[in-house]
This record gives structure tokens, sequence and C-alpha cells, in this order.
């Protein structure tokens, strides 16, 4: 046991240092001032004790100051009946119930992080202790005569300089371990507090200076870990929630999460470049999944009724404002469904997210500023419908051409069509006298739609439905066969950026392998174009119901309801860029 | 609208395709049989339609054969109310209220799978409609006369030849989708079904034939997706749930799930060889990780009291029964967290897996062939909790050797202790005339650990701990400061192999670097020795807390409580190399 082996008793262990602290540390770095606030308050100067000899002593003793949590415990079991208690269910318990006496029978144990050490007198410390994930904060009181109170036995008392060193070397954020009774503070407020009948025990000292504010974002994307320190977690908390309600929604509709392979020796189901590895020993390229979408409809030809899947999805492109190689997606699958169904699931999943990421104890009036109570508002206000688009009316409106005249599988009619300074503004960097050498037709239709009608028609917060994309740039969605031009396809956009991609799923092996080869044909003018996959044609033949899927980019959702303006703030670790400097 | 429009009435298209059965296949492909069963039964002969003529007649109408569900959707507007059933909706409705009428005002919609097709004369079909995820199935009766019954407009009345051209035009695994009212067949069994208003339509025509069994694993392993067509997704169901128990679990005790990278210019973490790969028009390699353990720590320091990550890793590797490149692992930290009460967590956990896994109706006494309900009386037996073995002591009681007075961190003395049948057998593909340039004195103890422990003490289904491993086996684990050959580390085995691996964190800076320092000296010996990571030691000054931290092999506890014996069985494509011929 620890209090009685070669580590000696933890708090008389701090004897060891004493001299250290004394002669380097303590009567250097304790500002004694005794006239600033309402009483006896030393104010110990904390940038003193970040330097190197505060690490000089740690490092002397590392075994000390670094406690493994099972041998603490064991040094307690003397203590009788004494319970672990955290920060909020001490608030919970004593302070919510306003507890007006001290409880000496009471004996907890809690562990925190220290907010500030406040010694008053040679005889009195006051510390905060946060618990750094809900931000709740409960005042310790050590006071020098209560620690001896109960103390029968001489040797383990303790002295008022053994006190005074071992509180003035207490930093802020240090994390430490307290014992004590829920009790009542003498002065005036009565602060529900815990008063300590044992020396603090340092669980883990600081060694560096956390900075008192950080705001600049190379810094912050330099050390996510710094910025949750100072600036806190609630990103990544809320997040965290999003997907988890995304979860719950589709649970509850029965839907059955599966996951899929991220390696294999063929990407595809989306137009991306993909990343390549190797397996050692073997001689063929592996590739990293630009999509879950050909695995999971292999699935549903398996015969899953409904499924999704919420993973990592690579594309192997540069990190932007809205890019990260590395991103979640969400991927959803049921069979028998119609477009408009697929809508009504989309539109119903937002009511549920947003319903369950607003805070009910904020009117929605009083937080006009958030784009999450706007957007609940404006889609409650439309019945929690979106607006929807259809894509070649539009365009042939915006454009004045008629598009049910063009040939869309073709790069030289599309660019035709095209005005000369549009094309000088949105194709500038090509070499526009040879174009059928560098842009395929959903390229081109693809810009299009963002000058003609992302940029006029979906700039809004309420979200607007473009359907109907020209079947060459949807060749895994269903053709409509009233008109084969156009697939049942339809994309979800706010504030003019794309979150959703839908469509009734292609499911005859025939025109699916139609479209792939139309594709491929493209590679010459686009590589980023779908290769064809034969297994996924061969396996369709054997029965692949009508299907309905959707995509939904969960970066991008957190983004939007977090007011963040770029993908690296809703990423534990900031974009690929910032995950390799830290 | 499909009806009026040029798609014609999707009915009345049946006819196009008349003529073409009629001269191919009709009176080719129906076998009379009028004698055999109890009633004038026509029997479909299925084989031949399973030939190219029947893919022929499909390719010459891809649009007929498989519908867009909008366009089906809205060519039903015409028939009122009208309500979308699924098949076990239905059951649930009428089949389990024991229906005894014909409903003959209430119209439904039913989409399924075709089980069998059973034609009684030359007016009546049978068809046993299935939902391939719950596999239910549902009769229904398509009756001639009541097709025509309530159809005034002399147009839309099919004809009898029409009827039977469609009817024997389906085959078994073809998708349809049926309209009629709920009523009792007129046999004696008086069997719930739907009775049809109109002839079915085909939704997914099946163009190749499926077996009627498949057990060959080479077979299974080539063609998943043909596997769950024939023999069901009971598998990936189930591991469905346990991971959604897992998750509950955790939730339920307030962990926050997170996402940490997979690529990064350092993978780390574990001792395991990492896939490269490399963006674009970037110098530099990333590493796929290996682990996400040193960024969920870098979250535990960021402020997060509990967090989990259920995810992908990836270890470059090759196949084998229990590994697989790809694989899914859980990791959870929670701060200030003892071995005891990591041990507590792990024991609460299993307890409510297995609680949710087990199925009530079965009773656990006549289960005892199936691993989850042995494992589940066992533990029940043992009050929920593990065997308990100490490292270093059983392996001194088994080698007859006194490891204290061994040094661990070197390879030589270790070599030393081993007897020589002992090296040959579990060493003979190396070298031993030259061990310290083969073998790091962890991978020594491994296999030590493997022949005189595991072999001999963790065979059991009830779980076994084995606890405190050499600190050379485990840097990332806290020293026992009591003896620091020794970490704060526990394995938990079943029947012989691992399944969790946990331990009180080291979060010391000055200690977790020598750590690293001492792995990175092994790499000559061994090149899956951890390398130094100097941004996380940055990191651990700013204060670590103590923590408790867990990693749980998902595929392999799904495995275990699936009754598989290949980690292929429980990935939804299996291994790498399955997956790279799907």
């Amino acid at each position: 046991m620890l209090l009685v082996s070669r580590r000696c008793n933890v708090w008389n262990r701090l004897k060891v240092s004493r001299r250290l602290i004394l002669n380097c540390k303590f009567h250097n770095n304790v500002v004694v001032n005794q006239h600033i606030n309402n009483s006896n308050i030393l104010k110990i100067n904390t940038k003193k004790l970040q330097t190197q000899e505060r690490v000089t002593i740690i490092e002397n003793d590392l075994n000390k100051y670094y406690p493994s949590m099972s041998l603490l415990n064991n040094s307690l079991k003397e203590i009788n009946s004494i319970t672990n208690y955290t920060i909020e269910q001490f608030i919970d318990t004593y302070v919510n119930n306003k507890l007006d006496h001290d409880e000496s029978d009471i004996l907890l144990k809690i562990n925190g992080r220290i907010k500030n050490v406040r010694i008053a007198g040679k005889k009195m410390c006051f510390i905060d202790l946060i618990d750094t994930q809900t931000n709740k904060s409960l005042q310790i009181i050590i006071n020098f005569n209560k620690l001896n109170m109960d103390c029968n036995d001489t040797n383990k008392k303790i002295s008022s300089n053994e006190f005074i060193e071992t509180i003035s070397f207490l930093k802020k954020n240090d994390y430490i371990q307290v014992i004590g009774n829920p009790g009542v503070s003498e002065n005036i407020q009565r602060t529900v507090s815990l008063k300590c009948i044992r020396l603090p025990i340092i669980l883990s000292p600081i060694q560096v200076s956390l900075p008192n504010a950080l705001q600049d974002n190379v810094k912050i994307n330099k050390n996510r870990v710094l910025d949750y320190q100072v600036n806190g977690i609630t990103t990544i908390m809320k997040r965290s929630q999003l997907i988890n309600l995304i979860r719950k929604f589709l649970l509850t509709k029965q839907f059955i999460e599966v996951e899929t392979p991220i390696l294999s020796e063929k990407a595809n189901g989306a137009s991306a470049l993909p990343f390549i590895t190797k397996l050692n020993f073997s001689d063929s390229n592996l590739q990293l999944r630009i999509a879950p979408e050909l695995w999971l409809k292999r699935l549903i030809i398996g015969g899953f009724d409904k499924i999704f899947e919420i993973g990592k999805v690579f594309r192997n492109e540069s990190v932007d404002a809205t890019h990260n190689p590395e991103f979640t997606m969400l991927e959803l699958y049921q069979r028998y469904l119609s477009m408009d169904q697929l809508i009504l699931l989309a539109q119903d999943m937002f009511k549920f997210v947003l319903k369950g990421m607003i805070n009910p104890e904020i009117s929605l009036s009083h937080n006009n500023n958030e784009t999450i109570y706007q957007l609940y508002q404006q889609l409650q206000d439309n019945d929690w419908k979106f607006k929807k688009i259809e894509f070649l009316p539009t365009l042939s409106k915006e454009m004045g051409v008629d598009f049910n005249k063009i040939d869309l599988s073709r790069t030289q009619p599309l660019m035709d069509i095209i005005p000369f300074e549009v094309k000088q503004e949105i194709f500038n960097s090509i070499e526009l006298q040879e174009p059928d050498l560098h842009l395929s037709p959903q390229r081109i239709l693809d810009k299009l739609c963002g000058k003609y009608i992302e940029s006029r028609y979906c700039q809004t917060l309420l979200p607007t439905i473009i359907m109907h994309h020209p079947t060459v740039m949807s060749p895994l969605a269903k053709i409509n066969s009233l008109d084969n031009k156009v697939s049942q396809r339809f994309e979800v956009f706010i504030n003019g950026k794309e979150y959703i991609n839908a469509y009734e799923e292609e499911n005859c092996p025939q025109l699916q392998l139609q479209k792939f080869k139309q594709q491929h044909d493209f590679k010459n003018n686009d590589k980023e174009s779908l290769e064809v996959d034969y297994e996924y044609v061969e396996a369709m033949k054997s029965g692949m119901p009508p299907t309905g899927g959707l995509g939904l980019g969960i970066d991008r959702l957190c983004m939007l309801l977090l007011d963040k303006s770029r993908i690296e703030q809703v990423l534990s670790f900031g974009s690929l860029d910032d995950v390799n400097i830290q």
C-alpha cells in the first residue's frame, strides 16, 4: 500500500521537496499582498511558478506528481466511508439544494482542475476547482486548523510551513484531488464549498503556461489541444450531439447501421480521385474509398430494407474552406422509395435534428443571430418543407437557351451555347480553343448550374432543392423514363452550398452499364469520371429493388448549424494540414 | 403522368411484349401439370425462364421492367385511398389478428420479392411474397375474375391470355408491386391473403439464377451479395445490434462519441506497420492510423471527461483467420479512472451487451450449444466478474525463473532464460545465434506470455484478465510506481484470444518520452516498435489528468458472440482479399 510502502505517505512525501520549494520558489514567488481585496489574501504570483524551477522539482519526483489512481485509491482505504463525487454531483446535491450547514459526517473525494488559488493569511486557502468538460466549478476551502483537528497522531500532523509550502506549490491548471466535508464558507455569501480534511494531492501538474486567451486562427489550427483547453470543447460536443441525433432519427425508423470497406482495389461511387496505397508484399495497388455508395447498394441487393453508414470518406484533393481530404458522410438507402418520399425523409431528418439541437430554454426570437434558430424558424414557417426548382427548365430560362434541343452528352454543343464572357469567367483556367480535350459535359453542366442556378436560386437559408439533373451528371441515378435526358435526382442547397445529394438509384444493370461506359468515355476529358464496375453490374442482375438513396456531408452540416465558416473548425484536429503539425 | 403519357398504362404496356412472350416463351416454358398437388395447379418451369430469352425480352423494354417509383406512384394517383403497407404491417394487422372475411373497402399497395408462384388453372394464381430483411412472407391471390370485376371500361379489361402471359412471366426472386384487398383464401386453411385488383407490376426482374443453397466458403467469400440473398443477412444485423448496444452503454454513461483523424503524416499508438499513401501534388507521405489512441488522449488533455470512438483502424499485415488489414475498434478513455474501475467498466459493458443480445424467448438451459448463452451463464454464475492473473508472477511460476532478477528491457537476458526446446518451438523462424538482431524484449515477452500464460490460463470461456504487464511491453501505460518494471495494464482473454487491452494511461510527459525513446531504440530489432511522438509529449505538458483507457476489437467480439470462426464472416464484404474480387 502506498502509505506505508517505500513510497511513504503521499502527503508526507511533500516534505521531500520542501527544501527545494523553500529555497528556490516560495519566498521569491509568493507576493504577500495583505491590503488588496477585503481580507488577508496572499496572492500567488503564478507567472513565476511557470518557470523551469517548478519543472525541475517535478522532474525530481515524477512518480509523486503523477500518482497512479490505483495506488492513490489504495492509499485511501484507511479512510472509512469516503465517497467519490464529481463536481457536477456536488453541485446538484449541495449547491442546488442550498446547503446551509457543515456536513461533518459526509466525506467526499473530488477530482478537478484548479481554476484559481487564493491564499488568505497563513492558515486559509480557497481553490476554485473546475470540471473542464461541463465548465462547472466548486469552491474548495483548505483550513490549516481543520486539517489537524481530528488528527491524534502527532507524526501525521502537518506544520504551518508544510501547509503554506504545499498550497503555494499549487498552480492554476493543475489537476488535483481533494477530500473533505460539504459545508459553507464563513463569509457573508456563505458559499457552499468543500472543506478539506487533507491537503490536496496533485494528480497532474501543468508544466507549461496556458495563455489566457487564444483567438488567432493560425495558432488555434496549430494546436487544438491548447485551443480546447483555452476556448472549450463545445463545438466537438455539439458535433457529437448532431451525429447522435441523425443516428437516432434513422434507428427509430428501423434503418440498420452498417460498415462497408474503405480499402479495396477500386474506389468508386463518386467523381473524385482516390488515395492510393499498397499492402506490404503485394504488387497490386489499393485505393481508399471515395464513397460507400456501391457497397451499400450491394447490401440492398443482398436483401436489406433500410440501411445507413456514417463513416469516413477520402478524396485526394487539397484543403480549402469547405473541403478536407478526409471527411465524414452519411449515406442511407431504402428500397421502394420514390423521389417524393426521399424528399420527405430529408425534411423529416432536418426537423428532427434541428429540434434536438436547439436549446429549449432560449426563445427563438432572441436568437435571430444564430443560424440554427433562423433555420428552425424559417423551416417551421414553411411547414418544414424545402423549396423546389427544376434543373433544366431553370437553366433554359436563365440562359435563354432551349436545353431540349441540345445534346447534353457531348462537350461541344454545350460549349457552343455559353456566352463568351461566361466562358471567360468560369472556364478561364482552360484553353477554350480545344474544349473537348479539357472538359466533360458533366463538368460544364456543373459549372453552369453553379453560375445560373445555385447563385441565383439557392442563396437562401431556407433549403432549396434542385431536381432532375441531366443524366450525364448522374450516372448512378435512375433515368426518368419519360425523358431519358434527365435523372431522378435532387440536391439540397442552403446559403448557396450543397448539403444533400439524393436519387432514386439506377437499378437496371443494362442501363447502369451504359452509363458507366459513357462516363468511362469521358476519362480523357475528366480523370475523375466514374470507372465501369462490372462486378457491381453483375450483382445488379441478381435483382436490385427500386431504391432511394441520400448522401449528406456531416462536416458541412456541422459548419452550418454551429456557425463555423471553415471545415477545420468542426474537425477534432482540423484539416489534414493542421493534423500533420500536431 | 405515366398512365396517359407516351409510356401508356403500365398494365397495358404488358401487351407490348405479349407477342414476344407468346412466341418464344409461354408455350415452351410453362409446364401444364394438372394432376399433381390437390388442385389444378400449373407449375411454371422456372429453369427455362432463366434463359437468355427472358433477358432479351427485358432488354427490349428496360424502362418497363425497371419502373421508377416516382412514376409508378404518379400512375396510381387515379386510384383513391390506396395505402402503402409493408409485408410486416400486413401480417401485424391482418394475419396476427386472424382476419376472417374479405375487406373489400381497404386497398393496399405492397412491395416484395417473389418466393414462389403457383398457377391454379387459367384464372387463379398464388404468389408468396417475401420481405427479404425480416424473412416474413404473405400470400397474394390473383384471381382473373376479381381483376375485371369493378372494371366498367372495356378498354381496361384484361383478357384471359393477357392474364396468363403476365403471370407466367413472373419468376421467383422478381421484385413486384401488388395492389389489392385483405381477404382470406377459399381453401380449407382460409389463409389470410392479399387479393389483387390489378395484375402485379414487376419492379425489378431477376436476370440470373440464384442457387437454392450456398454453403461453400470459397463461393461465399467471392460473392457476398449472393450469400446474403441465399443465406440471409442475420450476421450483419446482429453485428449492427452489438455495436448499437456498446454505443448505448457508453452514451448512457455520458461518454461523448468523437471522430479523430485517419490520415496524418505519422501513424502511432500501437506496434504495427501502417499503410502509406500520398496527397496529389505533395511530396510528403501520409499514413493511415494504426490506432486512434494518441488522438483520443489529446482530447482528454483538451478537457474531455469521457470519450469514445468506434472506428476503422488499418494495419499493413496480411489476412488470416482473425486479422484483416482494415478492422473496427472501440477505444474509450475516462479521466480519473483506476485499473479496478476500468475492469468494472469492462465487466459492466459485457453484461450490458450480452443481456441485450440474447433472445429472452429462448431459455438459457436450452442453448448450451451457443457461445453467447454459455458466456452469459458463466458470467452470471461468476457474479459478472472476470478471472484475474498477474503477468510476471505467473510467468515466474510457469518457467521456474525469478523475473525480479532479470532485466526485462534487454533481449539477451530474456533469451538466456528460455529453455532450448522452447526457443526452437516459438522462435524457430529466427537465427538464435544472433537474437539481438532479431527480437525486441517486448516481442520475446509477448511470445512467452502466449506459451506460458495464455495457453495455460486463458483458454476458458469465462474471461481471464492478465494484469500488470512488463513496462517494456506497454510504453503507453502508466508505470506502477511501486515497481517500475511493470505497468498498470490488463488484457482480457476468452478462449485463448485477446479481446480487450486496457490501461491507466501514462500521463507524465517525461516518463512517456523515456518510454518512447526506449521503444525507438528497439526499431532495429522490431520495425513495429513505437515512434517518438514529440508533439504528443508537448501536449502532455499542458496537463493530462490521470486517465483510464480501453480498446476492444469489435470484429473479434462479433466472431465470438455470433459463433463465427473467421473474421471475414463478420465483415460486410469479407476480408480485403474478398473485397477485391467483388
